[in-house]
């Protein structure tokens, strides 16, 4: 495992840089979060973040809608925006020496989008046109629906809104979002590559140091489920979602709860793969990850499968959740480690991966952990502290959600 | 842009390999083709190489299934078996340090699999359930749709086969196609990495040199078509599918090609994304790109769209790929030459993009093309290169496939 020599400053209006230089490499990666996510959507307007992330990019600074794609495209900045429960997240990576070139129009794009009227129409629509093909796509339809059932709302809810909130939308009220949630206290620039940290961060304190504090919103919280659910679909198909409790990154049983579900579903070895898909070749597709809000935590399964064999890949399905209280081998959580390992590497060597991870890591820890670290609290793990985390969160209180001709009954006891 | 130093040897039984040393990185990633990929299915056949894909993993050499799984898992590889149109490809990557006790396990699986009769059920059943998978996603049924109707057969016959031909297999028949098909005189090993070319070499010889020559298998065409189709599905969405003639990846023209679709698809500020997507608010998806077969290709374009917005949609999308004749501007290819030259940077410092690279160019070429090379030929391409290619190869006669609630008329002429 290679040293890292990672830098971090927070300006004076909140914003933290993070950086870390990569001398092996000529890329350079950027991913900047702005903590204007759809949680921060207002009750009665969800995919305000959403549409807000389609219009902002369509002019900004100097430049229009055109001139800012084509000034991007001209620097090779393979960029994308994105919209997560908490955060925007704008990212790039070009050449290095690209760099100071390609900040300046991301501070554009931040602290001075045009956000004009005559876009915004077409910035809503591609979110209810996305919507909308969600409809034809249950894999990711089941998912966004799971997570609806088993977290608490705002946390639950799908970026897209709904047709309802998005009509309800006006350029007045995105502005009054952007106005808002886009502020620098909890904002996080995360940058990997071939570059120099007094570099960057005097570019980035002078792009964008003026930007202003502002308090943080409120979300308004309500309860998810229901536990239990089922959504008609003409198909021959049936997808299963299930969810159970876990932890978060931030907790110290993370790893424990990592290697957990690792067993469950790492790799061709692990156990829904081999005895769900494999051995009885129910289903087509069947897999199981943490998924981590700062606070809380779910697993979330999925399966897909023919209609006829969908109640017996329930029951499966459940059987292998539970039965990780039962035991784990050496055999297994070795394995698990060597994949994870073997991971990490691969991570070391793209500036993607790991300007994303270190931005990521600021928001749940607010410091950075080194891959040796992450290597070192793999390497620790005993079968004990796995299965002692199992049963002190066993997989039960299911929330199971299906789409699919017909609903299910409860799972059933399989041998 | 690096140098780099590719190495290749063919053995005396016509395997060839092609070894990127990269001495800046700690993994290595192996990209084996072997040429039983789905054109060679028997007719009647279809889904035998699918089929065979699942089914080689379930033991080889010492191994049954779960032990074979575990030991790739122990080493920490990231792996996946996966079929085209030519060529079965096994892919792999792992710390480079690993890759002598990974290599055994790909010389069992590709010379001694076991292909067991109680296995060879489920692995039907996973390529059943894909096939039935993919009348629940539109998005990928139209282009698998799409490439039967615009390339003849086999060339466009869809990987899974139908459910008809799945239940006309037996152990027996797959067994004849493994046989018949897994042969070294066609079959490419790219590896990249940190690894030494003689070492590696040595390694693969003593590994793959019992593997003996056959005879090239016989392909049975037939033509495609029809060129106009409607698939009715009950959405409120409408899937567009459009194809066109272009030049295979070997073709003096290629790049030519490629900076002509990247003047349509490539990037943010590229035609049909800032005019069908970005102004006109018309669909949430649209985009197209090169698809290369050895000896022809074709420009496969996809837009999905709300069902009444679809009919302008196709009008506008086929617009623009007319309009291309009319005129590029010097600004529209300086775009896509400074976004192809950042993602060759970008690849350089992917181990796996670069093992699947030189394969993939071994194939097409008989030949690995550096990426200075590429840069080069992308740097000397002029507009007026661009647009006699485009002139040569006008954007007509197309195949146009639609899934939704209706047919959609004839492209009209739009302003």
């Amino acid at each position: 495992m290679k040293q890292q020599n990672i830098q971090t400053k927070t300006f004076e209006n909140g914003l933290t840089l993070i950086v870390e230089p990569m001398d092996d490499v000529q890329s350079a990666a950027v991913s900047l979060l702005v903590p204007a996510g759809s949680a921060f959507d207002r009750q009665g307007q969800n995919g305000s973040a959403s549409v807000l992330c389609e219009w902002i990019p369509r002019g900004a600074g100097d430049r229009d809608s055109k001139q800012l794609s084509a000034a991007l495209d001209n620097l090779g900045v393979q960029h994308s925006e994105s919209v997560g429960i908490v955060h925007l997240t704008f990212t790039g990576a070009s050449l290095a020496e690209k760099l100071p070139q390609a900040l300046p129009l991301y501070a554009d794009m931040i602290l001075r989008p045009w956000l004009p009227e005559d876009q915004f129409e077409a910035a809503r629509s591609g979110v209810e046109q996305s919507l909308m093909a969600i409809e034809d796509e249950p894999r990711q339809k089941i998912i966004l629906e799971l997570r609806r059932r088993c977290f608490d709302a705002p946390w639950g809810l799908p970026a897209e809104g709904t047709l309802a909130d998005l009509e309800a939308l006006s350029p007045q009220s995105l502005r009054a979002h952007y106005a808002e949630c886009f502020r620098p206290d909890a904002a996080i620039f995360g940058i990997a590559g071939n570059v120099d940290f007094n570099e960057v961060s005097d570019l980035v304190g002078s792009l964008f140091g003026g930007w202003t504090r502002k308090p943080s919103p409120a979300l308004a919280t309500s309860p998810g489920g229901p536990s239990r659910d089922h959504i008609t679909l003409d198909s021959t198909q049936t997808h299963i979602g299930i969810a159970y409790d876990s932890v978060p990154y931030r907790d110290p049983d993370y790893y424990a709860a990592w290697a957990a579900v690792s067993v469950l579903s790492g790799g061709m070895s692990s156990r829904l793969f081999t005895e769900v898909r494999e051995r009885r070749g129910l289903c087509y597709s069947v897999q199981a990850s943490l998924s981590s809000l700062r606070d809380e935590a779910r697993v979330l399964c999925y399966a897909g499968t023919m209609a006829e064999r969908a109640q017996e890949t329930l029951d499966v399905t459940v059987r292998e959740l539970k039965r990780l209280g039962k035991g784990i081998g050496e055999d297994e959580l070795e394995r698990c480690k060597a994949r994870a390992k073997s991971a990490l590497v691969m991570q070391q060597e793209s500036t993607i991966a790991r300007s994303s991870s270190i931005a990521r890591d600021w928001y749940h820890l607010n410091r950075v952990t080194t891959l040796v670290e992450v290597r070192d609290k793999i390497d620790a793990l005993s079968v004990k502290d796995v299965l002692d985390y199992v049963h002190a969160h066993p997989a039960a209180d299911f929330t199971i959600l299906t789409i699919g001709p017909q609903p299910l009954e409860e799972p059933r006891e399989v041998s």
